[in-house]
């Protein structure tokens, strides 16, 4: 076989040595699950990548530490309901703590154990509520746990997000599986070991046997055409975290950089983060309508991704969609004020594809055949400036009054 | 007397020398006012400012045409419920016509008459509408007619705004009148003679003797310590314009860039563009609080402004301030991932004058403190970054259900 099986019901603990855990510690009023664990029981090879907000929550100041150092990670602990950002010195010696907990109680070294923490920002962590979770949650891992964890380090999703792909590597049966959360403060831009944008938190985890060039390769790759392309809201968050562990128990010839094989994987890689990635946007806080945004004709691809984001964030665009409103003029708007160059006179624009402006004015398609369009779930947009071969996509979705009733009340 | 006199009765039509008028045409499906004319008995010299948006409207190209051109303005006709922007060259044949048309009904030229148009973009004028409503306007001119043409210029706001200033400038009596609307799509960043942003109409007449280039020197600066100090939705039109005519009817010793007087004028100027544009955010789409944003501590006042517009447009820290909640978290992440350098141990944060937050953590003053505050129509937040004597102010509001109603479901 020389293809990939997606499975829905896949999650963090599909791909061979990995166990995991989603338990109620008890940070969330709602008493719903609070804590998640993975182990891996094998040395991984892991890569990362996390917010770029100068206000890095103290969990991600502690990962990116390990990684730049190159550790050979084990298992990852994730809080949610409280963040741990902008909570000082106490909130860096409180993530520290849970790793060094974590590392006791699975007999690991502190430095093998990443922490991830997502929720209000500002709040000192509940050290002794955090602690009885943990010893919890340690009690708890399974080989069948990643549904479970994957159902605890939601926040305002609707529900919990996992997949599993599997692929043949030299004959090997290789497999991938991962888990997010997102829902609001959503415009990640993470490099790979530093830091990207909105409480969105991905792990992965993987069986395959990988340099960690390579890993980093594929990860960075899968970044870019996956979380670092969605904008919910466009807030960036304190807390992003994206994890991929890979502990080589599938027993394939390890890939490196020049292996001839590492495009397939890399192929179900980016599947996976792509899945995980339209998911988040999909779940969204309030999201009614999921648009894919494809911008091309720039005069350079950042100039395409400029726009992209313009039309992205823009709040008449995002309530027009809410409203099914063909009101294409928030569109070109917004590609008129953000600030690249283009000549507006050669302008295209379709949804799907229906021509709905033409050198920059109205194509004369009627306005009820494109509020048709409109009541989709999902719907593409492709905007051509005709002036260039720069292009983006980028996956967004509407504003809803159910994304302000969340957000006005918002109390973890 | 060195004082300035406000009357938040005065209009366009306080100043000697301009009459004014607003009428329905029939452009709007509500039936309200939708068309308005000024008219200066005498040649003026005028300033103006448009979007930067690369779709600007057909009558702002016809208008900054006119005004690089010199040309003494007589007369400027506005229309709301149709934008005029998108529509090619028939849209620029369609404002020049508007032009024509007052320009013969008043013994004009086309050139002396400069035109406005708001309203949903990429829909055709219906000329017969407009051409009607012209002569009716031209017919209906009145000394008195300011109120009225600040009626006629509205789209979504729901009131008018209009006030004017007195002064004695060398023992001679000045005023100032101005008119505005906004309501959505505002995020102006005009500048003068070129084009700002959202759609934002702004009229201001003056009865002082002044030349050219000291007036533009005095809008330049009210224009950055007003309008382009305001972000409603942060989304900028195409139609944004603002207008400055002044007629030398007052009889004052003309005012030139180093007049003595000029200063006081100025602060007039800048006293009347301000309190429009707070008007017009305390009027914005929905709005229900008014926010102060003070940024200091920056490393340049570029760096300030980045910081203020980042908080301003962010979707979280906006639903927040409609729920009332403290929620600083939102506020401190919108500052760390605006793009801008600062040390975020040194951040300080307080509402009105109530700590919030010191060296980047919470300042221990009760949430129901903070809410308290919150619940004011009107509010001022400073943020310190700590890190340089860079400082900006920006005025912002909230995100409501209103807001999203209105453009969710907004057809002209």
């Amino acid at each position: 076989m020389n293809t990939i099986e997606l499975n829905k019901n896949g999650s963090v603990t599909s791909p061979k040595g990995f166990k995991a855990a989603g338990i109620t510690a008890g940070l969330k009023k709602s008493g719903k699950p609070d804590l998640a664990l993975i182990k891996s029981e094998f040395p991984t090879v892991t890569a990362g990548a996390f917010t770029n907000n100068l206000f890095a929550a103290a969990p991600v100041v502690w990962d990116r530490e390990l990684l730049a150092a190159g550790q050979s990670i084990r298992a990852v602990v994730i809080n949610s309901g409280i963040a741990n950002a902008c909570t000082g010195e106490q909130g860096y010696k409180d993530a520290k703590e849970m790793a060094v907990q974590v590392a006791n109680l699975l007999h690991l070294k502190p430095e093998e154990v990443l922490v991830s923490s997502t929720g209000r920002i500002g709040v000192p962590m509940p050290m002794a509520i955090i602690k009885k979770g943990i010893a919890k949650a340690a009690a708890a891992l399974r080989d069948d746990g990643g549904i479970l964890a994957s159902e605890a380090i939601i926040t305002t999703d609707t529900r919990p997000k996992h997949i599993s792909a599997a692929l043949l590597i030299n004959g090997k049966k290789v497999t991938i599986g991962g888990m997010t959360k997102g829902a609001g403060m959503i415009a990640p831009q993470m490099k790979i070991c530093r830091p990207p944008q909105a409480t969105m938190l991905s792990y992965i985890t993987t069986d395959v046997a990988i340099t960690r060039n390579a890993l980093n390769a594929c990860l960075s790759e899968s970044l870019e055409k996956s979380y670092n392309r969605i904008i919910i809201d466009g807030d960036t968050s304190t807390n992003d975290t994206l994890i991929c562990m890979a502990n080589g128990q599938a027993g394939n010839q390890q890939l490196t950089e020049s292996s001839a094989s590492l495009k397939l994987f890399k192929e179900a890689l980016n599947i996976v983060s792509g899945y995980l990635a339209k998911e988040m946007v999909l779940d969204g806080e309030g999201v009614s309508s999921f648009i894919e945004l494809n911008i091309s004709g720039a005069r350079s691809d950042s100039d395409a991704r400029k726009c992209a984001e313009a039309i992205a964030r823009s709040p008449l665009c995002k309530t027009a969609w809410f409203g099914c409103d063909p009101n294409w003029g928030r569109i070109l708007d917004a590609a008129g004020y953000c600030g690249i160059a283009f000549d507006p006179t050669k302008v295209q624009l379709d949804y799907e594809d229906v021509p709905v402006v033409r050198n920059g004015m109205d194509a004369g398609t009627p306005e009820e055949k494109l509020a048709e369009l409109l009541h989709q779930r999902e719907m593409s947009i492709h905007l051509d400036l005709g002036s260039g071969t720069g292009k983006f996509t980028l996956w967004t979705c509407d504003l809803t009054y159910e994304y302000v009733k969340i957000n006005a009340e918002y109390h973890t």
